[in-house]
């Protein structure tokens, strides 16, 4: 069973292709979605009065456990708006409302307590920990976090990475975060903090795994005709990711099992980024999901011939 | 034999770890040492009187014939300076001077126009078309360019594209080429055009590699520790990329072919980044670009099992 704690929001969304204004979303209302292929999920969080019975059912429809969402009577729902820019890279945020998150102090259940693994999706660092030390015996923890904490609380979220075997997080802000510009040298310094796995999201080229006994393996996004909201794919990545190892309870998290993973994380997360919220993940069928996986295997593989190197002869000027 | 026609300079160049206020550089220069390790290369080019036998004798010792190159008496080489921001994706030009490359009007060798394979290099998009015509039957033609033909000479640009086999060009530049903010889509767009290859160099996320009949392939760059002037990786890129096809004259240009060829590519490209200019490419050794190859096929492959996907048990909210 997998137990990850984040946020659970209304997102108002505008891209160059789609608009909504009220957008079920959330880090783990998306992480959530995409795990529940795999495993059972426990989501820890909050709601406002705001999130009715329908918004719960869409994930109550694909098994997850809601048991651990907290619905605050007098309170409103975590609020995002934000636009993209032509080329979907670029993200401007118009407006955040913290609601229930404001106040939230998460106690799990004894349920949730025995989860194998554990995603401490992006939200306030001393949170995660609160989390990440009520869960007993995890067999693989990760976490995520953004560059608003990188900033303000460094010291907090430097003691979170520390607890956790895996660091989830976007290029930009590995960088931000340990003060290197090469991503792989940045991976080294996560090491030295705690996690033996790195995970760079790099949204539409991939991502990228190092580990602490220097493994390298990277795969790039899958090739879409047309992005239509890219809003949540990094936390339907993680889902992905970590789904595919709660599905593998016998094996052993080694560099073969990660880099299937990693692999899987990608092909859900090109499901999300081709509806507006989590609108296509709700109708995703296994078969469509299974297709793009082994697709992945084949855009990546090749066989290295020998390289048909030469002597230079010298050449007269 | 491989035909390259393209800019020989030198350039001021500022990253966060390098400095030099003239170094030998140019897409043709950075083209021709890369693929020189693989077929003889005949580089079609004008330096003024500034370019000396010591800067020539990089390219000789290459193997790399010079015999059309144009040196211009009263003229100045093409000069361009420029600095790079703290991850090196971003650059800012300060000067460029077109120098001899003002009134360039090349023509070709009785040799020059026997080249088995045709790269274009960056440059004015009349003169690529001026190029294109005089090699006769060239197995394979590629060509480069960049966001000031696209905007100020786009019809001239269109009708060069159509002559070639192939366009290499930065992702940015394929997205203001078509218009189309997906890749994918935007290389579809191009296949309209005339080529059927397209090969999208993404800096530090590596390349992806499209083709008219439905193929997609894409690899990572090669981990770096450090990378120190990432100037001229594009076209040294290409010199991997080209010098691999012209490294195997029997086998036919098929997916798998051009699949290795961009994995060449990359392998290359990543020594050119280790050292200011064409710093690195002078010293390398074969052994060391054969490694680097190798260990790309290992760095994204994975074994796809079978997913393990779960029937989801609707769960009571």
């Amino acid at each position: 069973m997998i137990t990850v704690v984040g946020s659970i929001a209304f997102d108002a969304i505008k891209t160059p292709f789609a608009e909504g204004e009220r957008v079920l979303g959330g880090a783990a209302v998306h992480f959530a979605l995409a795990a529940s292929f795999f495993d059972r999920v426990h989501v820890v969080g909050r709601v406002g009065n705001d999130f009715t019975d329908e918004e719960l059912a869409v994930l109550t429809r694909r098994g997850i456990d809601t048991s651990g969402i907290e619905r605050v009577a007098d309170g409103e729902t975590f609020f995002w708006r934000g636009e993209y820019g032509f080329d979907m890279a670029t993200r401007t945020t118009h407006e955040t409302r913290l609601g229930v998150f404001a106040d939230f102090n998460p106690t799990l259940s004894e349920q949730a307590r025995q989860a194998e693994l554990l995603f401490l999706a992006n939200i306030q660092p001393t949170l995660q920990r609160q989390v990440r030390a009520q869960v007993r015996s995890p067999r693989f923890t990760a976490l995520d976090s953004m560059n608003i904490w990188i900033r303000e609380q460094r010291d907090e979220l430097l003691a979170a990475i520390a607890q956790v075997d895996c660091l989830i997080i976007n290029d930009g802000e590995l960088r931000e975060l340990t003060g290197r510009p090469s991503l792989y040298s940045a991976a080294q310094a996560v090491f030295a903090l705690g996690p033996g796995v790195v995970v760079c999201k790099q949204g539409e080229y991939g991502a990228a795994l190092y580990t602490k006994d220097g493994e390298f393996f990277a795969l790039p996004a899958y090739p879409l005709e047309q992005v239509i909201d890219p809003t949540g794919a990094g936390d339907t990545f993680a889902g992905g990711f970590i789904g595919y190892l709660a599905g593998h309870p016998q094996r052993r998290i080694d560099t073969a099992l990660l880099r299937e993973a990693l692999a899987c994380g990608i092909a859900v997360a090109s499901f999300n980024v081709e509806g507006l919220g989590t609108e296509r993940l709700q109708t995703l069928e296994a078969g469509e999901l299974r297709q793009r996986y082994e697709d992945l295997a084949r855009f990546t593989s090749f066989s290295p011939a020998p390289l048909p190197l030469r002597e230079p002869v010298p050449a007269e000027g």
